[in-house]
Protein backbone atom coordinates (compact mmCIF):
# COMPACT_ATOMS: atom_id res chain seq x y z
CA UNK A 1 0.00 0.00 0.00
CA UNK A 2 3.31 2.42 0.53
CA UNK A 3 5.20 1.07 -2.49
CA UNK A 4 6.04 3.93 -5.24
CA UNK A 5 6.86 4.33 -8.63
CA UNK A 6 10.09 6.07 -8.99
CA UNK A 7 8.27 8.70 -10.45
CA UNK A 8 6.33 8.87 -7.10
CA UNK A 9 3.16 7.01 -8.41
CA UNK A 10 1.40 5.17 -5.48
CA UNK A 11 1.21 1.51 -6.14
CA UNK A 12 -1.29 -0.54 -5.04
CA UNK A 13 -0.28 -3.75 -3.79
CA UNK A 14 -2.25 -6.76 -4.67
CA UNK A 15 -1.11 -8.19 -1.03
CA UNK A 16 1.23 -11.03 -2.60
CA UNK A 17 5.09 -11.31 -3.05
CA UNK A 18 4.68 -13.00 -6.56
CA UNK A 19 2.79 -9.83 -7.61
CA UNK A 20 5.08 -7.12 -6.43
CA UNK A 21 7.85 -9.23 -8.03
CA UNK A 22 6.48 -9.36 -11.15
CA UNK A 23 6.07 -5.75 -11.59
CA UNK A 24 9.62 -4.46 -10.30
CA UNK A 25 13.08 -6.74 -10.73
CA UNK A 26 14.54 -4.07 -8.03
CA UNK A 27 11.42 -4.29 -5.79
CA UNK A 28 11.81 -8.34 -6.22
CA UNK A 29 15.64 -8.08 -5.58
CA UNK A 30 14.04 -6.46 -2.17
CA UNK A 31 12.14 -9.70 -1.03
CA UNK A 32 13.74 -10.69 2.43
CA UNK A 33 15.66 -6.82 3.35
CA UNK A 34 15.09 -6.16 6.86
CA UNK A 35 13.69 -3.01 7.97
CA UNK A 36 17.47 -2.27 9.28
CA UNK A 37 18.78 -2.99 6.05
CA UNK A 38 16.37 -0.77 4.55
CA UNK A 39 17.42 2.57 6.66
CA UNK A 40 20.50 2.08 6.72
CA UNK A 41 20.71 2.29 2.76
CA UNK A 42 18.45 5.08 3.12
CA UNK A 43 20.36 6.76 5.44
CA UNK A 44 23.64 6.54 3.15
CA UNK A 45 21.45 8.34 0.42
CA UNK A 46 20.38 10.83 2.15
CA UNK A 47 23.76 11.41 3.29
CA UNK A 48 25.45 11.19 0.01
CA UNK A 49 22.70 13.63 -1.10
CA UNK A 50 23.88 16.13 1.27
CA UNK A 51 19.74 16.07 2.95
CA UNK A 52 20.55 14.66 6.21
CA UNK A 53 23.55 13.32 8.41
CA UNK A 54 21.69 10.27 10.07
CA UNK A 55 23.22 7.45 11.35
CA UNK A 56 22.50 3.92 13.42
CA UNK A 57 24.07 4.07 17.00
CA UNK A 58 26.43 1.00 17.12
CA UNK A 59 24.94 -2.07 19.49
CA UNK A 60 26.76 -1.46 22.96
CA UNK A 61 28.77 -4.01 23.36
CA UNK A 62 30.24 -5.24 27.42
CA UNK A 63 34.17 -6.10 26.57
CA UNK A 64 35.33 -7.86 29.26
CA UNK A 65 38.52 -9.79 27.57
CA UNK A 66 40.97 -8.28 24.23
CA UNK A 67 43.86 -10.58 23.32
CA UNK A 68 46.67 -8.46 21.37
CA UNK A 69 48.27 -10.45 19.10
CA UNK A 70 51.84 -9.12 17.85
CA UNK A 71 51.30 -8.05 14.02
CA UNK A 72 47.61 -8.12 13.92
CA UNK A 73 44.22 -6.67 15.19
CA UNK A 74 43.33 -6.65 18.79
CA UNK A 75 40.78 -9.28 19.33
CA UNK A 76 38.23 -9.16 21.16
CA UNK A 77 37.30 -12.66 23.26
CA UNK A 78 34.56 -12.56 25.74
CA UNK A 79 32.24 -9.66 25.29
CA UNK A 80 28.20 -9.43 25.91
CA UNK A 81 25.43 -7.27 24.49
CA UNK A 82 23.87 -4.84 26.71
CA UNK A 83 20.54 -3.17 26.53
CA UNK A 84 20.50 0.33 24.82
CA UNK A 85 19.89 3.50 26.95
CA UNK A 86 18.96 5.16 24.00
CA UNK A 87 17.24 4.94 20.07
CA UNK A 88 19.22 3.10 17.67
CA UNK A 89 18.86 5.78 15.24
CA UNK A 90 19.69 9.86 15.46
CA UNK A 91 21.11 12.99 13.84
CA UNK A 92 19.82 15.92 12.00
CA UNK A 93 17.95 16.85 9.21
CA UNK A 94 17.27 20.98 8.25
CA UNK A 95 18.91 22.17 11.26
CA UNK A 96 16.60 20.32 13.79
CA UNK A 97 17.70 17.16 16.01
CA UNK A 98 16.21 13.88 14.77
CA UNK A 99 15.72 10.43 17.33
CA UNK A 100 13.84 7.39 16.08
CA UNK A 101 13.85 3.81 16.78
CA UNK A 102 13.12 1.12 14.09
CA UNK A 103 11.20 -2.65 14.63
CA UNK A 104 9.60 -4.87 12.93
CA UNK A 105 6.83 -7.12 13.72
CA UNK A 106 5.44 -10.71 12.59
CA UNK A 107 1.88 -9.76 13.77
CA UNK A 108 -0.37 -8.38 11.37
CA UNK A 109 -2.21 -5.74 13.31
CA UNK A 110 0.07 -4.95 16.59
CA UNK A 111 3.38 -4.77 17.98
CA UNK A 112 4.38 -5.93 20.70
CA UNK A 113 5.25 -2.88 23.70
CA UNK A 114 8.18 -5.38 24.29
CA UNK A 115 9.95 -4.65 21.63
CA UNK A 116 10.54 -1.11 23.31
CA UNK A 117 12.86 -0.22 26.46
CA UNK A 118 11.46 1.93 29.25
CA UNK A 119 14.94 3.69 28.88
CA UNK A 120 14.10 4.21 25.26
CA UNK A 121 10.36 5.67 25.83
CA UNK A 122 11.82 8.24 28.63
CA UNK A 123 14.55 9.48 25.98
CA UNK A 124 12.19 10.12 23.52
CA UNK A 125 10.00 11.75 25.95
CA UNK A 126 13.16 13.97 26.72
CA UNK A 127 13.80 14.82 23.15
CA UNK A 128 10.84 16.14 22.72
CA UNK A 129 10.62 18.38 25.91
CA UNK A 130 13.97 19.52 24.38
CA UNK A 131 13.04 20.43 21.15
CA UNK A 132 13.73 17.71 19.02
CA UNK A 133 11.94 15.62 16.84
CA UNK A 134 10.97 11.93 17.83
CA UNK A 135 9.36 8.95 16.75
CA UNK A 136 9.52 5.07 16.13
CA UNK A 137 9.47 3.36 12.54
CA UNK A 138 7.53 0.05 12.63
CA UNK A 139 7.38 -1.96 9.92
CA UNK A 140 4.33 -5.03 9.80
CA UNK A 141 6.25 -7.75 7.89
CA UNK A 142 3.20 -9.60 6.84
CA UNK A 143 2.48 -7.30 4.74
CA UNK A 144 5.41 -5.12 4.43
CA UNK A 145 3.57 -1.86 5.09
CA UNK A 146 6.18 0.45 7.29
CA UNK A 147 4.37 2.83 9.39
CA UNK A 148 5.76 6.53 11.11
CA UNK A 149 4.15 7.53 14.43
CA UNK A 150 5.11 10.27 17.04
CA UNK A 151 7.06 9.01 20.24
CA UNK A 152 3.86 11.26 21.97
CA UNK A 153 1.95 7.81 20.95
CA UNK A 154 4.05 5.33 22.06
CA UNK A 155 4.68 7.28 25.61
CA UNK A 156 0.57 6.93 25.87
CA UNK A 157 0.55 3.22 25.08
CA UNK A 158 3.45 2.24 27.69
CA UNK A 159 1.72 4.57 30.10
CA UNK A 160 -1.61 2.80 29.54
CA UNK A 161 0.12 -0.77 29.20
CA UNK A 162 1.39 0.20 33.20
CA UNK A 163 -2.29 -0.34 34.83
CA UNK A 164 -3.74 -3.22 35.84
CA UNK A 165 -5.22 -5.04 32.70
CA UNK A 166 -3.68 -2.33 30.21
CA UNK A 167 -2.74 -3.16 26.78
CA UNK A 168 0.75 -4.23 26.37
CA UNK A 169 0.66 -3.94 22.55
CA UNK A 170 0.48 -0.62 19.80
CA UNK A 171 -2.33 -1.45 17.63
CA UNK A 172 -1.76 -1.12 13.83
CA UNK A 173 -4.84 1.17 13.70
CA UNK A 174 -3.04 3.68 15.53
CA UNK A 175 0.02 3.78 13.12
CA UNK A 176 -3.03 4.19 10.58
CA UNK A 177 -5.11 6.92 12.71
CA UNK A 178 -2.72 8.97 13.80
CA UNK A 179 1.24 7.86 11.87
CA UNK A 180 2.15 8.36 8.47
CA UNK A 181 3.27 5.38 5.67
CA UNK A 182 6.36 5.53 4.33
CA UNK A 183 7.08 5.57 0.79
CA UNK A 184 8.83 2.40 -0.10
CA UNK A 185 11.06 3.03 -3.28
CA UNK A 186 13.94 2.13 -5.20
CA UNK A 187 16.34 5.45 -4.01
CA UNK A 188 15.73 6.31 -1.33
CA UNK A 189 14.25 3.06 -0.20
CA UNK A 190 12.17 4.20 2.32
CA UNK A 191 11.67 8.00 2.76
CA UNK A 192 10.89 8.47 6.22
CA UNK A 193 12.60 11.79 5.79
CA UNK A 194 9.69 13.11 3.33
CA UNK A 195 7.24 12.48 5.93
CA UNK A 196 8.81 14.38 8.63
CA UNK A 197 9.64 17.29 6.01
CA UNK A 198 5.50 16.97 5.59
CA UNK A 199 4.56 16.91 9.28
CA UNK A 200 7.17 18.26 11.23
CA UNK A 201 7.94 21.43 9.38
CA UNK B 1 43.76 27.64 35.50
CA UNK B 2 40.06 26.99 34.52
CA UNK B 3 39.57 25.16 37.69
CA UNK B 4 36.50 27.22 39.36
CA UNK B 5 34.91 26.90 43.17
CA UNK B 6 31.91 25.99 43.57
CA UNK B 7 30.45 29.29 43.87
CA UNK B 8 32.06 30.01 40.15
CA UNK B 9 35.31 31.97 41.46
CA UNK B 10 37.70 31.06 39.11
CA UNK B 11 40.76 28.64 41.00
CA UNK B 12 44.14 29.79 39.83
CA UNK B 13 46.04 26.97 40.05
CA UNK B 14 49.77 27.16 40.88
CA UNK B 15 50.70 24.15 38.78
CA UNK B 16 51.26 21.43 40.81
CA UNK B 17 49.21 18.31 41.67
CA UNK B 18 50.11 19.03 45.18
CA UNK B 19 48.66 22.79 45.69
CA UNK B 20 45.53 21.74 43.80
CA UNK B 21 45.20 18.83 46.68
CA UNK B 22 45.84 20.81 49.05
CA UNK B 23 42.61 23.32 47.95
CA UNK B 24 39.99 20.44 47.82
CA UNK B 25 39.71 17.30 48.41
CA UNK B 26 37.27 16.63 45.97
CA UNK B 27 39.38 17.85 43.38
CA UNK B 28 42.03 15.65 44.87
CA UNK B 29 39.42 12.20 44.20
CA UNK B 30 39.79 13.63 40.54
CA UNK B 31 43.35 13.34 40.07
CA UNK B 32 43.89 10.30 37.33
CA UNK B 33 40.05 10.53 35.83
CA UNK B 34 40.23 10.55 31.98
CA UNK B 35 38.37 13.26 29.82
CA UNK B 36 36.07 10.57 28.58
CA UNK B 37 35.33 9.54 32.62
CA UNK B 38 34.82 13.32 33.05
CA UNK B 39 32.87 13.95 30.38
CA UNK B 40 30.75 10.49 30.97
CA UNK B 41 29.92 12.28 34.34
CA UNK B 42 29.22 15.72 33.21
CA UNK B 43 26.22 14.61 30.58
CA UNK B 44 24.59 12.25 33.48
CA UNK B 45 24.17 15.29 35.48
CA UNK B 46 23.20 17.46 32.15
CA UNK B 47 20.66 14.94 31.78
CA UNK B 48 19.51 14.85 35.26
CA UNK B 49 18.87 18.47 36.06
CA UNK B 50 17.53 17.80 32.36
CA UNK B 51 19.59 20.67 30.80
CA UNK B 52 20.45 18.69 27.65
CA UNK B 53 20.41 14.90 26.15
CA UNK B 54 23.88 14.12 25.45
CA UNK B 55 25.57 10.78 24.72
CA UNK B 56 28.59 9.04 24.30
CA UNK B 57 27.79 6.67 21.11
CA UNK B 58 29.10 3.06 21.66
CA UNK B 59 32.34 1.90 20.48
CA UNK B 60 32.05 0.19 17.21
CA UNK B 61 32.57 -3.61 16.74
CA UNK B 62 32.08 -6.54 14.77
CA UNK B 63 31.08 -9.37 16.13
CA UNK B 64 32.12 -12.31 14.10
CA UNK B 65 31.09 -15.06 16.83
CA UNK B 66 28.60 -15.21 19.34
CA UNK B 67 27.72 -18.33 21.64
CA UNK B 68 24.36 -18.70 22.70
CA UNK B 69 24.99 -21.12 26.48
CA UNK B 70 22.04 -22.51 27.42
CA UNK B 71 20.36 -20.02 30.58
CA UNK B 72 22.79 -17.48 30.52
CA UNK B 73 23.34 -14.74 28.37
CA UNK B 74 24.92 -14.97 24.40
CA UNK B 75 28.45 -14.47 25.04
CA UNK B 76 30.40 -12.85 21.99
CA UNK B 77 33.40 -15.05 21.71
CA UNK B 78 35.42 -13.35 18.99
CA UNK B 79 34.88 -9.60 17.56
CA UNK B 80 37.32 -7.23 16.63
CA UNK B 81 37.15 -2.59 17.58
CA UNK B 82 36.21 -0.97 14.16
CA UNK B 83 37.28 2.62 13.23
CA UNK B 84 34.09 4.93 14.12
CA UNK B 85 32.72 7.19 11.46
CA UNK B 86 31.28 10.12 13.18
CA UNK B 87 31.79 11.35 16.41
CA UNK B 88 31.95 10.06 19.67
CA UNK B 89 29.47 12.36 21.10
CA UNK B 90 26.31 13.90 20.25
CA UNK B 91 23.16 14.92 21.17
CA UNK B 92 20.64 17.65 21.67
CA UNK B 93 20.65 21.22 23.80
CA UNK B 94 18.41 23.88 23.96
CA UNK B 95 16.85 22.50 20.89
CA UNK B 96 19.90 22.44 18.83
CA UNK B 97 22.10 19.20 17.32
CA UNK B 98 25.25 19.26 19.22
CA UNK B 99 28.31 16.53 18.10
CA UNK B 100 31.92 16.82 19.38
CA UNK B 101 34.46 14.58 19.68
CA UNK B 102 37.47 14.29 22.66
CA UNK B 103 40.51 13.66 23.03
CA UNK B 104 43.54 14.00 25.31
CA UNK B 105 46.72 14.45 24.55
CA UNK B 106 50.27 13.83 26.78
CA UNK B 107 52.14 16.58 24.93
CA UNK B 108 52.35 20.27 26.64
CA UNK B 109 51.84 22.41 23.43
CA UNK B 110 50.18 20.63 20.50
CA UNK B 111 47.66 17.44 19.99
CA UNK B 112 48.41 15.57 16.54
CA UNK B 113 46.26 14.82 14.56
CA UNK B 114 46.28 11.36 14.12
CA UNK B 115 43.86 11.82 17.11
CA UNK B 116 41.31 12.16 14.81
CA UNK B 117 40.02 10.36 11.57
CA UNK B 118 39.54 11.72 8.13
CA UNK B 119 36.07 10.49 8.52
CA UNK B 120 35.23 12.28 11.73
CA UNK B 121 36.17 15.74 10.40
CA UNK B 122 34.26 15.59 7.24
CA UNK B 123 31.15 14.58 9.41
CA UNK B 124 31.87 17.62 11.54
CA UNK B 125 31.50 19.73 8.35
CA UNK B 126 28.33 17.93 7.26
CA UNK B 127 26.88 18.47 10.62
CA UNK B 128 28.03 22.44 10.62
CA UNK B 129 26.70 22.40 6.83
CA UNK B 130 23.27 21.37 8.18
CA UNK B 131 23.16 23.79 10.97
CA UNK B 132 24.35 22.06 13.65
CA UNK B 133 26.90 22.69 16.65
CA UNK B 134 30.29 20.73 15.77
CA UNK B 135 33.64 20.77 18.23
CA UNK B 136 36.52 19.17 19.44
CA UNK B 137 37.03 19.40 23.10
CA UNK B 138 40.88 18.07 24.12
CA UNK B 139 42.41 18.12 26.98
CA UNK B 140 46.28 18.76 27.59
CA UNK B 141 47.48 16.32 30.44
CA UNK B 142 50.23 18.20 31.94
CA UNK B 143 49.03 20.46 33.11
CA UNK B 144 44.71 19.27 33.11
CA UNK B 145 43.56 22.05 30.46
CA UNK B 146 40.92 21.60 28.59
CA UNK B 147 39.52 23.47 25.93
CA UNK B 148 36.89 23.32 23.51
CA UNK B 149 37.39 24.34 19.80
CA UNK B 150 34.75 24.69 16.91
CA UNK B 151 35.25 21.92 14.26
CA UNK B 152 35.97 24.86 11.38
CA UNK B 153 39.49 25.02 12.86
CA UNK B 154 39.99 21.31 13.05
CA UNK B 155 39.29 21.25 9.71
CA UNK B 156 41.38 23.88 8.54
CA UNK B 157 44.50 22.41 9.86
CA UNK B 158 43.43 19.04 8.93
CA UNK B 159 43.70 20.82 5.04
CA UNK B 160 47.01 22.29 6.12
CA UNK B 161 48.16 18.93 7.03
CA UNK B 162 47.92 17.04 3.77
CA UNK B 163 49.97 19.76 2.17
CA UNK B 164 53.66 19.24 1.94
CA UNK B 165 55.69 19.68 4.45
CA UNK B 166 52.24 20.68 6.33
CA UNK B 167 52.25 20.74 10.15
CA UNK B 168 50.34 17.47 11.48
CA UNK B 169 49.09 19.17 14.68
CA UNK B 170 46.88 21.24 16.35
CA UNK B 171 48.80 24.11 18.18
CA UNK B 172 47.94 24.53 21.90
CA UNK B 173 48.08 28.41 20.58
CA UNK B 174 45.08 28.23 18.62
CA UNK B 175 42.79 26.83 21.31
CA UNK B 176 44.48 29.28 23.74
CA UNK B 177 43.53 32.52 20.56
CA UNK B 178 40.70 30.22 18.91
CA UNK B 179 38.55 27.79 21.18
CA UNK B 180 37.98 28.74 25.08
CA UNK B 181 38.89 27.06 28.35
CA UNK B 182 36.03 24.71 29.73
CA UNK B 183 35.60 25.34 33.61
CA UNK B 184 36.04 22.53 35.73
CA UNK B 185 34.49 22.22 38.92
CA UNK B 186 32.89 19.57 41.39
CA UNK B 187 29.74 19.63 39.03
CA UNK B 188 29.27 19.36 36.42
CA UNK B 189 33.03 18.33 36.23
CA UNK B 190 33.95 20.05 32.87
CA UNK B 191 30.83 22.69 32.26
CA UNK B 192 31.32 22.28 28.01
CA UNK B 193 27.69 23.78 27.86
CA UNK B 194 28.32 26.80 30.07
CA UNK B 195 30.94 27.75 27.00
CA UNK B 196 28.04 26.49 24.13
CA UNK B 197 25.76 28.63 25.48
CA UNK B 198 27.80 31.52 25.38
CA UNK B 199 29.57 30.68 22.04
CA UNK B 200 26.95 29.73 19.67
CA UNK B 201 23.59 31.01 21.44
Amino acid sequence: MTLYYPDGRPYKDNGSLGGRAETSAVIYGRRGMTLEEDLNVTNQFYLRSDQAVIYKKPTPIQVVHVDYPKRSAAKITEAYFRKPSTTDYNGIFKGKYIDFEAKETTHENYIPLKNFHEHQVEHMERIKRHGGIGFIIVKFTPDDEVFLLDAVFLSECWKLSLRKGGRKSIPRKLFEDKGYPIPQQYLPRLDYLRVVNRVYF
